[in-house]
């Protein structure tokens, strides 16, 4: 019976590391970022005042990790614009979370069992995230543990890392604190992330893909939910 | 008659797209642009306190396109510099219109029939950055129209966009407020431009480069006359 | 007699040229380095609160002249983090220097001569730097004599042009200041080694290399260890 469980466990995590994220789980995640960004204080008054620096701002944190990885390794940051589907659907979630009739979309989304679930999707597509930007990274420079670590990080918490600058485009400023100085617990976890992946694609770790996939993905899950607060 | 008049349209139309920037359109679009950098508060007085950053500060404010849609597209923001004629000729423009003794170049310039003379050639060269941009984006991106009209903004309006940080070089921070909060017009035009452009290039607009030029140079021309107060 | 000096010179020039870098030089380039952050306002505090954040400044002030001249040329800005064994030297170096046991190491190497000897040293890798700099911007951009002198600069002098975001990072910002409108002495000792090396490698120098190199670090060291003070 035991073994039965653990077979019963290894296809799942085969299942889970093959699942195709599009459209629902990045769904989730743009509808989770945009949601974040609505709560920022001012946020609101700047999506009446300037719906282009709104939209702007959604689509950095929609797609924060991707700029800035793209900055890191000399890509084209630009990149995300051309990806028409998903830039169609994430400006889609920035439109009914801001400015569907009677807000809607944002009261339902923001029901606890469905943000829940929401939430817990858009975890999923962070190990996605962090393991893409470290394979990414490891491609380029061959067991350069640190570069796959940094740019693991900066994929899967993008968001908080560039929210100075982000911030910037909304007006804010806030030069007193950055997520470098006091971690939030996404950047915290991500970046644990961060350093289990790269160190098992450096084979430090003796732990198959999909088997991690799974452990970090229940992690984050489990835990974001317990904590679901601060959901970006 | 008519087709008269359509035919004259039309060669204007083509004489107009095949006339050489360099160098007097180019020399306009310097020293209009320094001219509007020199009208800043506070420039004059970084002008003779640090002549190094009033020049860089000019130089973000002459090639600022350039250097964004660089950013952008992973190409070298340093490349502007590699032109050595054209970074020349907007030194020299720096240097009139900042340290001509008896200030005989800006006054002279600041002339209101000259002026508009100027600003209309400045405007020109506007239509040929646009379309330079979403011609290159388009050549990396197979449209991919969105990427095509961030570049070709980028490269028409890079002035405005980069203004928070062209004003850090001379030691003025703004964060309350940036082109994305609040456009002002040239941004504005030239954002239309880049779309329409962008319609064209990808085949969505019926109507022939040339003529597109010419009708989108006179628009920008006879319009920034008309509100000629705001040069950048 | 007189021969019999310059072949000596000459000889000593071309042994200069021909030096190893690592890991003394280096090394004494990251000790100065980090001391030099360790005693910006604030710092101390920083590196109690949060080492990340403190690590990365560090790396900023080891790193900052080939992080800025990777934006610059468009190369990865992450590739310091990829030569493994500089990067583990620079950490550790910002580790004894922090949080040494009774702070053994900062006192040790603020004693005057053996400050004097690590800042003459780190000055040594100055001159590589500018050098570095200079040809690589060469070999991309022939005879791109601006190119080269802004990237030799930027190698060289990277930590103060980098500044206001190096401050950042530690929760500081000043945009009242930065290097271009008040250079400091040894950002202005670096633009004159750029100017002079790039005209040197355009051949406008009738002067060998490994002569302008011995010349150059005579330059810098004598004059550094005159102003030691301000050791960036």
């Amino acid at each position: 019976m035991d073994l039965f469980g653990f077979l019963n466990l290894n296809e799942l995590a085969l299942g889970l590391s093959q699942i195709s994220l599009f459209p629902f789980f990045d769904m989730a995640h743009y509808i989770v970022s945009v949601m974040s960004l609505r709560e920022q204080p001012g946020a609101l008054e700047v999506s009446q005042r300037s719906p282009l620096a709104c939209w702007f701002s959604s689509m950095l944190y929609c797609f924060a990790g991707a700029i800035l990885s793209a900055l890191m390794m000399a890509d084209a940051p630009i990149a995300p614009l051309s990806n028409t589907t998903n830039l169609l659907l994430a400006t889609l979630m920035w439109y009914v979370v801001f400015y569907c009739p009677l807000d809607v979309v944002y009261s339902l989304a923001s029901i606890f069992p469905l943000r829940l679930v929401l939430t817990g999707m858009k975890e999923v597509t962070r190990t996605w995230k962090v393991l893409g930007g470290v394979t990414q990274a490891g491609k380029k420079y061959k067991d350069g543990l640190f570069v796959m670590i940094a740019v693991g990080w900066a994929k899967g918490a993008g968001g908080g890392l560039i929210s100075n600058f982000e911030q910037l485009v909304r007006g804010v400023w806030k030069p007193e604190t950055n997520e470098l100085l006091k971690m939030s617990y996404p950047t915290k976890v991500t970046l644990l992330g961060a350093v289990v992946f790269s160190l098992q694609q450096c084979r430090y770790l003796p732990i198959q893909t999909h088997h991690l996939i799974f452990i970090y993905t229940l992690f984050t899950v489990t835990n974001k939910n317990e904590k679901w607060s601060d959901s970006r």
